[in-house]
């Protein structure tokens, strides 16, 4: 008998469950072609309506104007780290990059092997990072090549609600926006590059999708590996070499699925409603829930808490594994506890997430 | 209803049914975990267990030591053209590259960016890559780090049926068995490094298999981009970030598959099987079929041929697509017919391929 729990893992993370349902009954045989995705050829006339489907997809959501690419690569968001600085720093070169996590910490680290870097804004404090800067808080270069933000911290469960903007006019933005994608409609054209693994809000771990201004190919290195050129992925639209052809088509599913909610309108008003419910209910026991975020820059996809001790954490994750809801001890570095709320967790799972909290609060009390 | 076809593409490729049919069925909830393997935390116990299985299956099949490391990585074979040189290459280094085929050529490419490549033997001739080299043939460095090998041509349709050496006694031997991997027992001693995409006999394409001789760390070069050093992924057992969770996940579920037909022995001998079949075939009909690749060198993976005219090769492509046979069409760049025969080809389908071959040649005459 299929069981489901209520999956608050940070990514890999729960997927909706008509997507999953599709792709089961797609598994040996995908729309009578006599195979399933995983079997396809990445050059099959099937997988490239699949590709181009995805990609169409993702165009409407968002509204990709035709001066952006869609590319989806392997690797991770954590190659990222070091292809952008690779394609578009040297050591001539200087770009600003926003601390506001340990990933964009891991960024700046691999920026700097490639060109001169500058820390724009350090959130780090000896109680971890609490916060994201405002536009004015930023030290910028006036002669930066790119201005790098985390739009969401995954691990600290902060999140940018503003765009912050480069001094240099000439400048772009480029953001890792894996936890952060497609949770609200936001504008592309904030940004010149935008990187993102799939394995939060868009599918499973195997794909990074890219969305990568096209005019910006002029300034990339010329001469550097093949695969490692933006250039090589945008002229062979992602399929220089064979594609992760079955983590693209889960993304198509899930994208399909956004559009027929409704799209990132009603997907926003989903997703605030559920942050809304945790956040009151922790703000409501301060004796008991401690939230270290500062409030204007608490993330609507990561949640973060503490209670008053380590042993009552435990207990919480272990009581709430009993009652079939997973995945919330928070990230090994910072500790605490830490719900990811991503598209395709419900309602429900909060509601029964947050009744739990608040039975558990009231024993401990009595 | 299910159909299912008989898939001879080249990669992403055929996968055997009973597989496809445990995923489909643990799709939603894998062994009462309530979720499905795509939306599994990379660092959650459940996860930690098909990773440890899926390695300790391939080292039983393989006989792999405690001195080799086995590592699942993304981004495809086309990364580890770069990633390899990068690691063990400088400018004052030199590593010899033996040419067999485009893919070894665009290896080579890539190493040029970083040491002094040496062409240890070049297969390519104006009709194409017919052959491998052997031992004897090669032009050898006496001083070079490492003998880089392509050990199956899967566009050529060639293979190494022996071993490569190199020269130097201290040097070792890279080779890229992305389409060579796991068809039959051969003996990891000889190589140094291992890469191999996975997506022809192991699973779905999203996750490259890297098997790594651990004291060759030592000669890596230290300053590397984190994820682009061996170290990293040796160090973190592949869960540096986030790995590609799901096709590992079929990857463990083909290599027990394997193990419960009999192992690489039976899995050799039914692969010889279906490729005598199909080269006798070929052979018993020369004024028809042309098959391009010198004897010794052909392919037991990837087999290709010619038919009289380009004509001819069309029409009997699309004949056997309406007869539920599909991906005989040869690579792009060279043309003809090509049917790979990877692991989950059964025997029946070979036996169709070559009962429809008959039929048309025999069609042709009269």
């Amino acid at each position: 008998m299929t069981k489901r729990v209520f999956n608050f893992n940070p990514g890999p993370a729960t997927l909706p469950l008509s997507v999953l349902e599709e792709i089961r009954d797609e598994l040996l045989d995908c729309r009578g072609a006599g195979m399933g995705v995983m079997e396809m050829s990445h050059r099959s006339a099937e997988y490239s309506a699949i590709h181009a489907q995805t990609k169409a997809s993702l165009r409407r959501l968002l509204e990709i104007g035709d001066e952006y690419e869609i590319l989806f690569l392997g690797g991770g968001a954590s190659t990222q780290f070091y292809t952008v600085p690779w394609n578009f720093l040297n050591i001539a070169k200087q770009a600003d990059y926003v601390l506001t996590g340990v990933w964009a910490a891991n960024a700046a680290v691999e920026a700097a092997r490639f060109g001169k870097i500058h820390y724009a804004y350090d959130a780090k404090t000896p109680q971890g990072y609490l916060r994201v800067p405002t536009q004015d808080e930023l030290s910028l270069s006036p002669d930066a090549v790119y201005l790098h933000v985390t739009t969401n911290n995954t691990i600290a469960g902060t999140q940018l609600h503003h765009t912050l903007r480069p001094e240099n006019p000439d400048a772009f933005v480029v953001g890792d926006m894996s936890s952060d994608m497609l949770w609200r409609k936001f504008d592309v054209r904030d940004y010149g590059l935008i990187y993102a693994g799939v394995q939060k809000n868009l599918g499973p771990a195997g794909a990074t999708l890219v969305i990568l201004r096209r005019d910006l190919l002029e300034r990339c290195q010329p001469d550097l590996p093949v695969m490692a050129r933006y250039r090589t992925h945008v002229e062979s639209d992602s399929l220089f070499n064979t594609a992760p052809v079955f983590p693209i088509y889960v993304v198509g599913k899930v994208l399909a699925w956004l559009e027929s909610i409704g799209g990132l309108g009603e997907m926003e008003r989903r997703n605030r409603a559920k942050a809304d419910l945790l956040y009151q209910t922790l703000d409501a026991n301060p004796d008991f829930f401690r939230t270290p975020v500062e409030r204007t820059s608490r993330s609507v996809m990561n949640v973060v808490w503490r209670l008053p001790t380590t042993e009552l954490e435990s207990r919480f994750v272990k009581l709430a594994d009993q009652n079939g809801l997973v995945g919330l001890k928070g990230h090994r570095s910072v500790g605490g506890l830490r719900a990811s709320l991503y598209n395709a967790m419900t309602l429900e799972g909060v509601e029964a997430l947050v009744s739990l909290l608040e039975s558990f609060a009231a024993n401990q009390r009595s």
